[in-house]
């Protein structure tokens, strides 16, 4: 990861922004930042400095992460000390804070420690965020990490496929799942796993249970790997025994839906009308009702973040960004379906990371 | 779960800080007072009524798990149609949030929303946390989970013991512990899962990577499961081969140390005065340098929760609370050794939930 030219280009920002600083403290945008992986951390720029702030148990470990930041030790929260260093700067009277990032209370005590002469001029809300516009286009480097965590995802859906079958636990399918993903090097779930059956599949965010397999019906998989930092995220409804009818043709209008979204996916286009590319399939077939959430959202070292990908959304996707695409319908009480892949806008259009067959498994 | 009783005891609090409702935006604190699970809610509380806000999302979930408020599916955040509608109430003038778990920007987006008349009266900072002390002090149903949590965190260490042995991959064994976890009924860990060996026994956070187990040498274990929304958290450090005699006369002072803080938990007693009870066994063999971190934290429904089981920490132990004891040693390039336990705070002093042996194992 090249984090001295993420730092030369926030540092842009910073400057362009009016500011003299910047303090940093959602640990994602530290990890973007500087390559800190631990739980506790602020980072100060400024536009000649860098500095990281963690505590002692983190001392050895930041010392082999971090190259783009010279590293404090600090007993207090790390938050507190870079404000307190950043106020110590040579002409460091501007310095910004994230709003999005920053509680009410983390603010009042930041002011609470600063010398008085600093309560009025320090600390500047910003006006728009400085860091998200940066980790909204991957890098490269990147990229290769989120193709290789979602290709990661489409063979834990192959051999995922193995041991779905009636009787078997919705928690035994999500524990094999896991249990692979570690072997294949995950560091984790990017959020728990969805395993969500018959009924069930009627739960956008049915999380697995003790629930077991019934021997007709869908079966909802949604799931996603963190890997080297990065999130991967992938939805695939199969169905135990034949489906009924409606069953077949909800499927074939949420795939369609789906891959009308994944077609509309280019630089330039605005999110809303990727949105609507998915809603209006679904629209025209009576099912927009039964589709009760945005068709997707950006994806990166967090499992969520922008843009969001839902109606009327007018921020336009650019090249390098990654989304997800997930239409899905629902009808509690009978069953749900959803398809999900993630998506790198490039200058052509929309490459698809997740390519795992979306035709409908009946097993 | 009686969320009614958790209810009755909040609006205590609120009427006695002098309010008239609350906005909830802390997941935990929602599941707490609720039982929703789901990943987009604001609760507002007032003296009369408890509303709950979430997502399309979540219709059927938030149908089937919230019995002690009303539940509205909203399209905008959550938390901004809990605002509006606690101005709306009669009488609801003074509002609290907290400022804890309020952002700078959300504040600045609920005065935005709220009509003119109530922006300088209604949402005020609250003094002081107003749920946590309820979360602090765990009831029959909270300690119920937890032990169950902790003894199946004693389980997976027993389990695991079988597989380690050099030259199998950190990563393999971390693999191991969480889909035994899964089965055994964890919806997922409560942190990354740390099995650091060899001289990465140093590093107080060292997740599990695939380095292999070394012929001789610590393995330290640190992991927690979630069940039913509750944490579990446990450490233990074991020996490859023949520890050498710095090695052996170090794991006794840690044990020491850990079991001398055990000892000293009971209602009245300062958290300062736990962590003394560790630090100055440490102290007296020389090793006080080498251990770099507070002696705990307590844990619930999250994995970090209050009291700061730390130097000078001035907050009583009350009978209820639950809290690790986790002292540890660490020379970079060397070796280091942890030993944690939870232990839940009684009338006459403490209860250890992970009675997993202590002794060192020699593998």
């Amino acid at each position: 990861m090249d984090y001295a030219r993420r730092i030369g280009l926030l540092r842009r920002r910073i400057t362009k922004a009016g500011l003299t600083g910047l303090l940093v403290t959602h640990l994602p945008d530290i990890r973007y930042l500087s390559g800190f992986t631990g739980s506790s951390a602020a980072l100060a720029v400024t536009r000649r400095s860098v500095r990281l702030f963690t505590d002692g148990r983190y001392r050895a470990q930041a010392a082999e992460e971090v190259k783009s930041a010279q590293v404090e030790i600090v007993t207090g929260p790390p938050a507190v000390a870079a404000v307190l260093w950043l106020a110590a700067q040579p002409g460091a009277e501007f310095a910004g804070f994230d709003p999005m990032h920053t509680t009410v209370a983390d603010l009042s005590r930041f002011r609470a420690e600063l010398p008085s002469r600093f309560r009025r001029t320090f600390l500047a809300v910003l006006a728009a965020p400085l860091i998200e516009p940066l980790r909204l286009i991957k890098d490269q480097d990147e990229l290769k990490l989120m193709t290789r965590a979602a290709l990661i995802g489409c063979e834990l859906f192959e051999h995922i496929l193995n041991i779905i079958r009636p009787g078997v636990q919705e928690i035994e399918i999500a524990a094999e799942l896991e249990h692979q993903a570690r072997l294949k090097g995950a560091e984790g779930m990017s959020f728990e796993t969805i395993v969500a059956s018959g009924e069930r599949s009627a739960l956008p965010h049915g999380k697995a249970t003790t629930a077991t397999l019934p021997r007709r019906g869908f079966v909802t998989l949604d799931f996603g790997i963190i890997r080297e930092g990065y999130c991967s995220d992938m939805t695939r409804t199969v169905c135990l025994g034949n489906p009924k009818a409606e069953e077949r043709s909800a499927y074939e209008a949420v795939l369609e839906a789906q891959e009308s979204a994944v077609a509309a996916v280019a630089a330039g286009v605005s999110c809303g009308d990727v949105d609507e590319a998915a809603r209006s399939i679904l629209r025209r077939v009576g099912m927009a009702d039964a589709f009760s959430h945005s068709t997707g959202h950006g994806v990166g070292l967090e499992i969520h973040e922008s843009p969001r990908v839902g109606a009327g959304q007018k921020t336009r996707l650019q090249t390098g960004m990654v989304v997800t695409i997930e239409p899905g319908v629902y009808w509690p009480g009978k069953f749900g379906i959803r398809i999900e892949d993630m998506v790198v806008v490039t200058k052509t259009g929309g490459q698809v990371l997740t390519p795992a067959p979306k035709a409908l498994i009946e097993l």
